[in-house]
C-alpha cells in the first residue's frame, strides 16, 4: 500500500501537539511521543504512529483518563505497587521504571509492578531507560486477551511481551518480543496492507488456522471471543506451544498477579472504562555481581561471537538482539519514516477531532486507498470483559 | 524399547548408594538423588536416571570434582556470586537456591548466580524449593552449546532452560523448559528408543534439517561442532526463531554474564576439567507486593480460568504448567517408574564400576537390546572447548 515519508521531527511535532491537544501537559505529551517515535524509528511499525487511532479513540471514549496520576499503593526498598488509575500507559510506565531505577541504585535491584494502566507502547522503551542508566532492565505487560493457549480455542492470555536489555558494546543487548508468534499490531499492519497472514500464526472462530487478518481481529474483538493468535511454538507441544504459553504466563505472574490487577482475560474494552492493563518493571544494578565494566565487556564478547558464528546462508549476516533496531534508528533519522496512508488518514481524523491543520502537519495526501477498521464501535460500543 | 519398572524407593536406594560410592557424603548423595528422582517422578525422563551415565563418566574422568565445595566470591544483601569449583551441579545449586531464599526472606528478593558448576538436573527442582518456602522462584542455566541460533548453523548457546514457579492452589504454577525446541536429553531418549526426531527440531552437519538423533548428537559432540537444535520458534523469524534465541540469551545474561563465568560456547568437554556451567537462582517474596495469600488466590483464579477455557478438542483437557508433573508424580509414586533397558545397562555399568551388586539393586534384566553411546570417548578424549 502507498506510504508517505515523514521526518522524525515532523512526526514528533504532530504527536506532541496531538497529545497536548488531547489534554496532556507538554511534558506528558513529550513522554508519550518519545515512546511512540522510538517504535517507528526502531522499525516496529505496529507500535508507532499506526497505533495513534487506538489511543485517539481510547481517550475520546474515556477509557484512557487524561488527568489520572499514578499512585504508589504499596512500597518496600526493593519494590512498589502502582495504581495507574486508567491513565495513559506511557506516563505511568516511565514513572514506574524511573522508580525501579532509583530503587535499584539504592538497593541493588527492584521490582515495580503496575495495575489499572493502559497500553504502554513498546516494552523495550522502558528497558532502554534502565540501560541508559547503566542497569539491566526487564519489562513485561499483559494485554487484551488474544493468545489461544495450548489446547484451547478461547483466548485468555494477552500477547504479553517480555523485554530485557543490558549494557554492551558497541550497542546494548535489547530484546523485546510478544510471547504470541506475532503481536496484535502486526495483524493491524497486515490488515491495512491487505496482506494474508502466515499459515500458523492465528486461528479463527472455528478454531482452525486462519490467514485473514480482518477475520481474526473481528474474532478477537467480537462478543464470541474465540480464535486468536497462537503462542510462539505454535499449536502443539511437539514444537513448544506450551513454552510460548509459559512465557506468556511469566508476564501475568510479573504484571497482573504481583500487582493484584486484572489478568488479561479481565481487561475491559469499551466506553469510559480503562483497560486495566498491568505491567512490571525490573531494574538490576550489575554492581551487585562485581565489576560492572567487566560484566559489560563479558556480554559484549559473546554478542560478537554470536555474530561471528558460521552462517546458515553466507550472504545473510547473523544478528544479535537490538542490532536491527539500532540500524533502523540510524537509517530513519537520516531518511525519514514511511507511514502508510491508512495511518495518515487516521492522523488526519485526529487533526479534524482536535481542530489541527492537517495539511500543515502532514502535507496534502491522497488517502482514498486507506483501509481502516471501525474503532468507534470497538471503543464506543457495549463494554465487554474478555 | 523394553522397559523395567522400579519403585521410587528402589531407584532412590540405587542412586544414593551409587553417589555415596562415587565419594560424596551421605547427605550430598541424598541431595543429588532428590533432584534426579524428582525428574523421573515428574515424567521428565531425559533428566532422571537416563542421565546417570553422564554423571558417572563425568565423575570418573574428573570433570565433576567430588570434593569441591561452593565458595561465595561476591555478596550483597540481595545477591551473591558463587564459584562452584567444578563440583556436582546439584549440590552447588541447592546451596545457591537456599542462599537466595534466605536473602529473599530478609531483603524481599535475591539473585544468586553461579559459575564453574556442572549439569544440575532439572531447573524446576530449585524453583520448587522456593515455592516450598512460600516464594516465587526463577532459575536459569546455560549448558553445552547446542542451539543453532537464528541465521547460524554453528551452535553457540546452550539448550538454556528457564524455570519459574509460584505458590497456587490446588497445585503451584511450575514451568520448566529448554529454550531450544527440545532439550538435548530428549535426543538421548529418542536415540535410545531408536525413534526418528520430528522434522523441525534439529539441523545436521550440512545445516539442513535432520531427524536422526545419533547424527545430531555426533554433530554436537564432534570436533566440527556444526548443526544442533533449533530455538523454540524454529529456523526463521517468521515463526519466532529470534524469540527462542532471545530467551536463550536471557539464560546467558542471568547465568554466565552476571557470574562472570563461561558462556555456553566456552564450556569444556573432556578429561579432568569441569564443564564451567553457570546458573542463576532468583527468589522473590510475594510479601513485597502486599498480602501473599491474596496474591496466591489471584494466581489460582487465572489458572482455573485457563483450565476452564473452551477446548480446541472437547476430549483433551487444557493443562496449566505443573499439572502434568503433579499427576505423573502421584501415578509413579503409586505404580513405579519405567526405566528403559539402555539406561538399566548403564546403571549396571555403574554397579560394575563401584563394585555394587547389580542384581540386588536392579534385579535380573536382559539388556541385550540396549542402545548406548560411547561416553568414554566423549568424556575421556581430547578436551574440546565449544
Amino acid at each position: 500500500m502507498a506510504t508517505v515519508k515523514y521526518s522524525a521531527e515532523q512526526l514528533k511535532t504532530f504527536c506532541e501537539d496531538a497529545f497536548f491537544g488531547f489534554g496532556f501537559t507538554r511534558e506528558e505529551a513529550e513522554q508519550i511521543t518519545d515512546v511512540l517515535l522510538l517504535a517507528d524509528l526502531y522499525g516496529i511499525a505496529s507500535h508507532g504512529t499506526q497505533r495513534l487511532v487506538r489511543y485517539h479513540k481510547a481517550i475520546e471514549k474515556g477509557s484512557v483518563r487524561v488527568d489520572a496520576r499514578p499512585e504508589v499503593v504499596f512500597e518496600t526498598p526493593v519494590s512498589a505497587v502502582i495504581d495507574g488509575h486508567s491513565g495513559m500507559g506511557q506516563i505511568i510506565s516511565a514513572y514506574a521504571m524511573n522508580m525501579a531505577i532509583d530503587k535499584a541504585k539504592q538497593s541493588g535491584m527492584a521490582f515495580v509492578t503496575v495495575r489499572n494502566s493502559n497500553h504502554f507502547g513498546i516494552a523495550g522503551y522502558y528497558t532502554k531507560m534502565a540501560v541508559d542508566a547503566g542497569l539491566m532492565g526487564i519489562c513485561t505487560t499483559n494485554s487484551q486477551s488474544i493468545m489461544v493457549h495450548t489446547g484451547s480455542c478461547q483466548p485468555i492470555l494477552g500477547s504479553n511481551p517480555i523485554a530485557f536489555a543490558m549494557p554492551a558494546d558497541p550497542i546494548p543487548f535489547w530484546f523485546d518480543a510478544a510471547t504470541t508468534v506475532v503481536p496484535r499490531g502486526k495483524l493491524e499492519v497486515y490488515h491495512k496492507a491487505d496482506k494474508a497472514l502466515s499459515d500458523g500464526w492465528c486461528v479463527g472462530a472455528d478454531g482452525n488456522v486462519s490467514t485473514d487478518a480482518c477475520e481474526v481481529l473481528e474474532c478477537i474483538d467480537g462478543k464470541e471471543h474465540v480464535g486468536g493468535i497462537l503462542p510462539v511454538g505454535g499449536a502443539s507441544t511437539e514444537f513448544g506451544s506450551h513454552k510460548g504459553y509459559g512465557f506468556s504466563m511469566m508476564c501475568e505472574l510479573f504484571s497482573s498477579i504481583t500487582s493484584s490487577g486484572a489478568t488479561s482475560n479481565h481487561h475491559v474494552r469499551g466506553k469510559g472504562v480503562g483497560a486495566g492493563t498491568c505491567h512490571s518493571f525490573i531494574a538490576i544494578d550489575p554492581k551487585i555481581f562485581g565489576d560492572a565494566e567487566e560484566i559489560k565487556a563479558h556480554l559484549s564478547t559473546i554478542l560478537q561471537e554470536l555474530r561471528d558464528a558460521k552462517r546458515a546462508d553466507e550472504n545473510v549476516p547473523i544478528l544479535t538482539h537490538g542490532e536491527k533496531e539500532a540500524a533502523s534508528y540510524k537509517e530513519k533519522m537520516e531518511n525519514g519514516i514511511d507511514v502508510d496512508i491508512s495511518t495518515v488518514s487516521e492522523m488526519m481524523a485526529i487533526c479534524d477531532y482536535l481542530g489541527m491543520d492537517s495539511e500543515k502537519y502532514l502535507g496534502k495526501v491522497d488517502v482514498s486507498g486507506a483501509r481502516t477498521r471501525d474503532y468507534d464501535s470497538i471503543y464506543g460500543g457495549t463494554n465487554t470483559t474478555h
